[in-house]
């Protein structure tokens, strides 16, 4: 898969999930929406909804930027199998413009954003690296 | 959610994604397929079919054997979101026995294993914690 092919897949998922490491070195993951624009993808921190163990992405972030999102698809015929990864870097901002370009983009792209708008943290990831991988006909289970 | 609801959850789940930390402190995250035995989850890598980059979750794991899994599911209806993370170590082995429990577990759960059983290394995740977040009913779109 080449990365024009997999930059196109993964922003038409509706989630992803974040792996960040932990300042103890140990990795952390959670799911997450988001929109892309090009290189950036961004996804939105409600802190006013989320436990404080949900927030540790931030934490993180903040201490090794780092971090990798994918996208997979399952089938159980595996040969429809596909996952996409981005590699990249991520700057958290804290208290972002209610008219943030990555704010637009996240309330156009999910309904639940149009009634009620994203007000935490924005995560801008800048992606270095996009890669993925297709199954072949033959890892077919049918 | 609590543990027991969380493992239930996890051990149903089709597909989970793995969050490894590279010798070089980036976080590395792929999807796999695998089978739960209480707090042991196994999962098989077909080295013969995966190109060479597939398998840095092998030297990652003998690295820092520290690894996190994730099964998320998503609706539109964000009042049905939930997921399930499972903290963990794992051990690689590189030369299962055909008849390892691990195996057994894989092959009896996936079709397609039934077809082509796996003959490559088997991860093995010893879950330290089960953890989990279910959506209230007020965070819902609709």
């Amino acid at each position: 898969m080449d990365a024009e092919d997999a930059r196109r897949r993964f922003a038409a998922a509706r989630v992803a999930r974040l792996a960040t490491v932990g300042t103890d070195g140990a990795p952390h993951l959670v799911p997450l929406v988001f929109a892309c624009d090009g290189d950036t993808v961004y996804s939105a921190v409600d802190h006013k909804r989320k436990r404080t163990t949900n927030l540790r992405r931030l934490a993180n972030l903040r201490h090794e930027p780092r971090c990798t999102l994918l996208v997979d698809h399952y089938d159980e015929d595996w040969s429809r199998l596909w996952w996409v990864r981005a590699d990249g870097t991520a700057v958290v901002l804290d208290a972002p413009p209610a008219d943030h370009p990555g704010t637009s983009l996240l309330v156009a792209r999910y309904p639940a954003y149009r009634e009620r708008a994203p007000s935490g943290p924005l995560l801008v990831v800048t992606v270095r690296r996009w890669s993925g991988w297709l199954a072949s006909p033959g890892d077919g289970a049918a």
